[in-house]
């Protein structure tokens, strides 16, 4: 893969994949790595302008500003690309201080203990009252 | 995306995409993130066993062991995947404190400034050092 150029216009200095899309990895004020999705051009387009997260949904097919539900959404603080341009890495403020669906601070909860997948991060709310309003 | 499930075999847990891959972010010992690359099943197992980081490179089409050139090798703390275990986090402690082939400490240093990349972070080693050997 060819390096990053930086004199194109910034959407177009990034590699999209087939689909159109790119990863997004989100860190939030901490430095722990809280999710990862995906985005098109217009869900970044979005991201900038609103200076909140907003991804693509690759299951519901649809533009999905993280929080829209949960109220978790995810106030932009800096984007960065990679040396090639085909991932995203998004510092975040986090509201509410939980980025999972499971009401936990971090999507990446489950560590590999010997051979097994141990939740290891605990529960911050309860995901019924997350998603109730 | 139905969510891990911790009772399966740990490589049977984990969600494979269509080319048998999953996405993998390296994070150093100072909570950067440092690369983003994938693995298949072959190298997630040589990563387990060899207690160093082993992707699988999409362009050549082989088991990569990072540092095998650099010698930037990239020595496994913990190993982690998210809520539907999907993506893998690897936190590393990283040889020679270079992630990035262009000698950065990571290879995510394009910072989008207004509608520009700016690379921000300082390279540490000439590229033409580390592979000279």
């Amino acid at each position: 893969m060819s390096d990053l150029d930086p004199t194109l216009p910034w959407l177009d200095a990034l590699k999209w994949d087939a689909d159109g899309l790119i990863p997004a990895i989100a860190q939030n004020e901490q430095g722990r790595v809280v999710m990862f999705a995906w985005m098109n051009r217009a869900s970044l387009q979005e991201t900038v302008h609103t200076g909140n997260a907003v991804y693509w949904s690759r299951t519901r097919r649809r533009l999905w500003c993280k929080g829209e539900e949960s109220g978790h959404f995810q106030k932009i603080k800096s984007i960065r690309t990679d040396c090639d341009g085909d991932v995203l890495l998004l510092a975040i403020e986090q509201a509410g201080g939980i980025s999972c669906h499971t009401g936990r601070a971090s999507c990446f909860f489950n560590e590999l203990h010997g051979e097994q997948w141990v939740p290891v991060d605990q529960v911050l709310k309860d995901p019924k009252e997350i998603y109730a309003r």
